[in-house]
């Protein structure tokens, strides 16, 4: 009772989605039959390597040409042909992969069968995209074979005949369609040349000259290259771009096949970080520049060509991610580039150094976002001081331990993330002999909370975020040069002239050199605000809260004493000026504020 | 000779590509089932109103379940049911579109054919993307119809034989494979449902509860609709976000059938901007909310749905954007948000004021990239002055005609990118009874060069590119308390106490409220500087160049008097303190310069 049978499926419906659905962009028809036409002098030159073909080769090449009066483009080679039944087998039959099947034939003779593995088949349907008549004119290389020509108008009749050719190869003939007549541009078709088959391993010839550079670099062993050959390389792939600071020759062969150059381009500002700067080959035919998923994220930066044939392509990129393969490309990359850049440290420190600003973000981000690169960039990432100089974590800790530890033994590694707005507080722990750090990049702020989570017993504290005395706590009293009820009556005085409830006025004595009126953000409330910001962590109803400031007035500078001993009626005028180039040194005054103060100022001096 | 013939397809090729690539998220395969569900119910509503169909309807709904220790998933409808001849039909032959025939069939007896084409064929297969069996168990509505058990592995081989089944309609029964397990997991297929079902026309339940709202209101009439409908719609897709500010229903049958609902949010600041909240449908079914191409570029930031079965899916964007329905859809979104926003400025100008803040993007955004929404905003766009009042461009002609235009008849607007950092220069303009617009967002720098491009005789400078003096150009002369020997000298103490060959001194005489010296960029100076740091307009060189400021020195204040009759030794020195404080104005004087400047200064008022 039970029925069993096969799945059919109608070719007159099946075929307008395979025309139109294979491909999203129209341009990639010229890719497919140029490949095919590649692939087809290079199943020649191997059948010539093994001894089945024993006439002359000739110049094997492919050669484009438009005619724009007939409107068509013309795709010849002098490859191994067809006959009039291997048409009929590997056109008329779609989805019938013809290389594999020579694959199959040959594989025992040895050899690397990815050279010569095509995608005639589906590939060639891509011509009817562009095309509304494609007429294929061929002659096998098989001794006595008879010239055939096949045609077809994009509906699935076909006409088969016999055909005039001289010479072996194939010539593909588009007749291109009215919508696509875009494609009988010269200009148009070269571009798409130069995009897709600038690096194809045979001479492919468009309007007498020769597009293609058959042997690029990342087809060679890294031991026969200069970086010479490096940088000349990288110029013909980013005309305008500098000179790149190095490069890593990607070379693997088991468990998947990867070639490849990454090179490290010099970046001058967060700005001109450009993504899809990595071009993707699959046996020397360009694929895309979108090689996300390919390359882990934080090495998306970097520039470069990557080429193998075991990336699947024209697959969704859930799929892609979920590909072993990938996974195991994109670890090996990532462990190359680690090890490259721990070669350069070693070999080279003040080249990595000069270069650090044009790496320290992939370094970073490489180290927040695998666990495993942190490992190996731990021992080269560097600190770099406000003064210019580097360190290693080690070193800066080794550098800061005596004079930077606490009273609870924490090492506070102090910070600077604008050394222009935070200069004064800079200045200050300099004048205490602190060392600060520089770091002011948008990824600077992950970092210093990776390094608090990765190093034991080290704090980062903003260097703006204490009075300097307080930066690092230690067990000694200062003497104040103001008793209690002085200072209880200064703050009196200050909180008038003040007048702003988010500022926690608090009288401390310092060093009669330091300024008499400091303004910080405690560092907790600084990040807490930050993170904020970034809408992370469910803080979100701490953007709406003001900043609390503490306003720390120095009880042994002279000017303190001064406004003690001043007329009671101009009291909160000194106090307030204090107080304003306080928040000057903050950045904090601005609008009509500032304009009051800088019209205040100017009285002041016209009055001198 | 000639021979002719079919070209074929090879089912055993073509079956995974059609597995594998027909769409890039597996989880696709759900919305498919479900909507082929929803079709077959559909049709036998249909087949009921045309008397086809006599019997008892029943409740028309789709159940999905997911039975975890079976690892099976099935969706169950009370549609129309299959023959096991109809199975043959439309299931084992692809791409043959069932429900073409059944709009054949039906046509004559009118109704929109739209609600019952399906897409019955390739959609169907989608299941093996996660199965490894699919099973249908089915019975068809027809009087005495057997039914049918089908099973297919996911090769091109089928079984069918009869089935026990009591009801009408179709259940499949996915045997979910083993990497697709996620599938199983209730959690994930609600998720799926609810972003892809949630607008069914047809009742769907899972886990005993109905999942969709078969009557979104966008496929109501608006004659029906309330503000509150459109409020609760909102809601409902946006349960997070804050009411709307307006909406557009959309509703056109020809030259293309589109329905939906657009709204404006609320948008606090530029950070929030979301793109993609704009869901696209196709007969309520969820396609994607990635609609560019389709709304216009500057309306992406719209919230809403847009139903359209004339978007033509699953196609590549270059063809989308070449489709004349979609084009046709654009232009006809852009009019009606264009008159919408006409119709609100006209019966509620206050209310139109109110959103300003959050629409004046689009509406800019739109005038610049888009000239027939130019021609329709001009009269309802608005400027924003300082003091919060708006104008229409017309109406702030006439405002500032009378004392704004210069000595070359031309009328000259005033602007502010930032009115804390140029708050001194907005101050004197007020002062001289100058009216000032604040334009401070991003897009605005663009809109302020279109406005002086479609404006005939005005220009738009920015409030500090001159002294207030000179911002508008008349033909009167100053006096000058100075004689030409004191200007020369008062100059070159400036000189030699600002030392900075980029900074243009320059004594003129103002009035003595006016501050004793000022800083200013010329406006053309800095466009050009802002265009370079754009990396437009070949302007790259500027960007190396440094800025050349003005610095204009008060010639009738009583300051720099007092400079000329200083000590000697001490003019260089106020002439300093007052040059900072100019800097200060203008948010120039950081780092070492400002922490020194504070220095001076507290000392100064601790000498006072």
């Amino acid at each position: 009772m039970e029925e069993r049978g096969s799945i059919s499926i109608h070719t007159e419906n099946i075929f307008p989605i395979i025309k139109k659905f294979l491909y999203s962009d129209h341009e990639i028809f010229l890719r497919e039959l140029v490949s095919n036409a590649v692939d087809a002098t290079q199943k020649m030159k191997r059948l010539a390597s093994i001894g089945e073909y024993k006439g002359d080769l000739g110049e094997l090449k492919v050669v484009v040409s438009v005619n724009k009066d007939a409107k068509t483009i013309t795709i010849s080679d002098n490859g191994i042909g067809m006959t009039a039944e291997e048409i009929k087998k590997y056109i008329n039959q779609i989805a019938f992969s013809g290389a594999s099947e020579f694959v199959e034939r040959y594989k025992e003779s040895g050899g690397d069968k990815n050279q010569i593995i095509g995608q005639f088949g589906l590939g060639f349907y891509s011509a009817f995209m562009v095309a509304e008549r494609v007429e294929i004119v061929t002659k096998s290389y098989q001794e006595g074979a008879e010239p055939a020509h096949w045609t077809c108008d994009g509906s699935t009749e076909f006409a088969i005949a016999p055909a005039h050719k001289e010479t072996r190869g194939t010539n593909v003939i588009l007749n291109v369609a009215q919508d696509s007549e875009e494609f009988l541009e010269p200009a148009r078709i070269k571009t798409i040349l130069e995009k897709y088959c600038k690096f194809l391993p045979v001479a492919v010839e468009f309007e007498g000259d020769i597009i293609n550079n058959p042997n690029p670099i990342w087809t060679k062993q890294p031991s026969e290259l200069t970086d010479e050959d490096y940088k000349s390389f990288y110029k013909e792939l980013y005309p305008f771009s500098e000179a790149p600071l190095f490069w890593i020759h990607l070379n693997v062969d088991y468990p998947f096949n990867l070639t490849g150059i990454l090179y490290f381009p010099k970046i001058k500002n967060d700005f001109e970080l450009q993504r899809n700067k990595i071009q993707l080959y699959s046996r020397q035919v360009f694929i895309t520049d979108e090689v996300k998923d390919v390359v882990p994220e934080f090495l998306m930066l970097l520039h470069g060509v990557i080429d193998s044939p075991d990336i699947p392509l024209n697959v969704s990129r859930s799929f892609l991610q979920a590909d072993s393969s990938v996974k195991k490309i994109n670890t090996y990359i990532t462990k190359k580039v680690a090890d490259k850049l721990n070669e350069i440290f070693k070999k080279d420190r003040t080249a990595f150094e000069t270069s650090w600003e044009d790496i320290n973000v992939f370094v970073k981000y490489g180290m927040l976002s695998d666990d495993k690169f942190y490992e190996k960039a731990k021992d080269f990432v560097l600190l770099q001081s406000v003064d210019g100089k580097y360190y290693t974590i080690e070193e800066y800790k080794a550098l800061t331990q005596a004079n930077q530890t606490d009273k609870n033994d924490q090492l506070v590694l102090l910070y600077t993330t604008d050394t222009d707005k935070q200069h004064a507080f800079v200045e200050a722990a300099q004048n205490r002999g602190y060392d600060v750090l520089k770091l002011d990049t948008m990824i600077d702020s992950h970092f210093i909370g990776m390094l608090e989570q990765k190093l034991e017993k080290t704090t980062l504290k903003r260097v703006d975020s204490e009075t300097v005395d307080k930066l690092i706590e230690r067990d000694e009293a200062k003497e104040s040069v103001l008793n209690d009820k002085e200072k209880e009556s200064l703050k009196g005085i200050y909180e008038t002239a003040i007048d702003n409830k988010n500022m926690m006025v608090e009288v401390a004595p310092m060093s009669p050199d330091d300024a008499p009126v400091i303004i910080t953000l405690p560092e907790f409330m600084r990040r807490m605000k930050d993170m904020s910001k970034a809408g992370g962590g469910g803080m979100m109803f701490m953007g709406d809260m003001p900043d609390t400031y503490n306003v720390t007035i120095n009880a042994n500078h002279s000017l303190n004493q001064r406004i003690l001993n001043a007329k009671e009626e101009n009291r909160p005028r000194i106090a307030r000026q204090a107080y304003d180039l306080a928040l000057l040194s903050q950045n904090m005054l601005s609008g009509a504020s500032l304009t009051a103060f800088v019209k205040r100022s100017f009285e002041l001096i016209d009055k001198e």
